[in-house]
């Protein structure tokens, strides 16, 4: 018998039309699926594929031991993650070592920012691992802005909204395109960072990018709005253009 | 008679099989496919789509006036390439106001740093446009090194290998996870400056990611190597990992 292999499958910004063709097919033969969840949520990547894998796949949901509870400065929000972690890849070194391939759905691309990288690391000596890259949520994004997001010798830097304020007035300072993520309930420093940095007039607010509830609203036009998961900000190089 | 549409086509970093559902649908029912090329080149765009396009389709290679024999910041490189971009929109106008649909073939994601983006901004205001995103040629880049490239709140820089020594050291400097494009001749300064900013053992050089001839190497183990146009360095970054 020879051992599966667990798929990291990149699924995009959230389209289905902006899947691979690859990862289109690697859903429509999985046989086990497995995905990231909040607890009583359905999952945002398995609602993704909804209608893609087949009705008789066995499906795997892996829910956050933790969500904003704990603040991830704290150490017990490390040792819980950390064992959630090991828990979710024992259970797929077992589906591997009996023979089975397992796709793990991940929302954009897998190594950037995602969760499965977590699990990645500790698969990587004991089972066959592959990672399907796909497109990322900014790109979706500075998409749906309709403007691109960086000319000619732009420095582009991307930034987290869980970052200290100050590096985040560093990082928009010195950077001539920026991306945030992770924004969430970090969006009044984020917006104080882009108002130090000179930026704020420029930037948009991207909402569920690709996705059917997608917005794109000028950030400075939204004030006072909570934002949901599903956003990233973005702010437009101006670079050489012939 | 409807106005035709011109679609800015993703193709994404190469491998056909990483491009997108809806890249590959619209390319399968293609009848006008434009592309950029060197001049005496196939394309490398066109390469991407050999033997998906219909065989019938009418193809417009559009090349490039000038590559390096003028320095880009000579005036005369401008006025050239304005004009270039100008005639390709020009063609593009009178096949979509004949109603017809025209491809217009993308390396990576057309909104990130690519040449379509010059087509775009004339084309906006004249007939229908619609740019399909794609994966960048860094997320395969990064993939193909099999290590995450962003962790936690990790800063991501990415940096043209055409910018100034001293804006590579700083931008260097002050990321934790890094991506260097358009590198060809400008190898040499962008060694010094990864060295300068005390990343240079860390620095990955990939070659055509995803490609048929896709290379991995740490950049450190390739001295005196002429970079091909399709090169990329990454440098990971080291954050939170519970
Ligand atoms: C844990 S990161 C995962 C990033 C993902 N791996 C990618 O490639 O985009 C989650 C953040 O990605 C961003 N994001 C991902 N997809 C998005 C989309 N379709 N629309 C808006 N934001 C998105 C949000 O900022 C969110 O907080
Ligand atoms: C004009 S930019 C176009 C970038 C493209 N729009 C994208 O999304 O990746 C050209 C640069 O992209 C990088 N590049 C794009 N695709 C690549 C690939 N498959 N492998 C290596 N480098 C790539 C190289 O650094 C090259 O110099």
């Amino acid at each position: 018998m020879t051992t599966g292999t667990i798929y990291g499958l990149g699924l995009g910004p959230g389209d289905p039309d902006l899947m691979t063709v690859r990862a289109d097919r690697l859903l429509r033969k999985a046989r086990h699926v497995a995905f990231f969840r909040k607890a009583g949520r359905k999952g945002q990547a398995r609602q993704c594929v909804e209608g893609l894998i087949p009705e008789d796949a066995v499906e795997y949901p892996m829910e956050y031991p933790v969500t904003t509870e704990i603040p991830f400065t704290d150490p017990e929000y490390n040792r819980l993650l950390a064992q959630f972690y090991e828990t979710c890849t024992a259970r797929l070194v077992e589906l591997a070592r009996a023979g089975e391939d397992v796709v793990v759905l991940c929302e954009g691309d897998p190594f950037f920012y995602g969760s499965f990288m977590h699990l990645y690391m500790r698969l990587l000596d004991q089972v066959p691992v592959e990672v399907v890259p796909a497109i990322t949520g900014m790109s979706a994004a500075w998409t749906a802005t309709g403007a691109p997001i960086t000319w000619g010798d732009d420095v582009l830097g991307v930034l987290m909204g869980t970052l200290p304020e100050e590096a985040l007035v560093d990082g928009i300072s010195r950077s001539d395109a920026v991306v945030i993520m992770k924004i969430g309930r970090h969006i009044d420093k984020v917006r104080a960072a882009l108002r130090a940095a000179g930026k704020y007039e420029q930037a948009w607010l991207v909402e569920y990018a690709s996705m059917p509830q997608q917005t794109v609203q000028r950030l400075a036009e939204v004030e006072g709005k909570v934002t949901p998961y599903f956003s990233i900000i973005i702010v437009h190089g101006k670079g050489r253009r012939p």
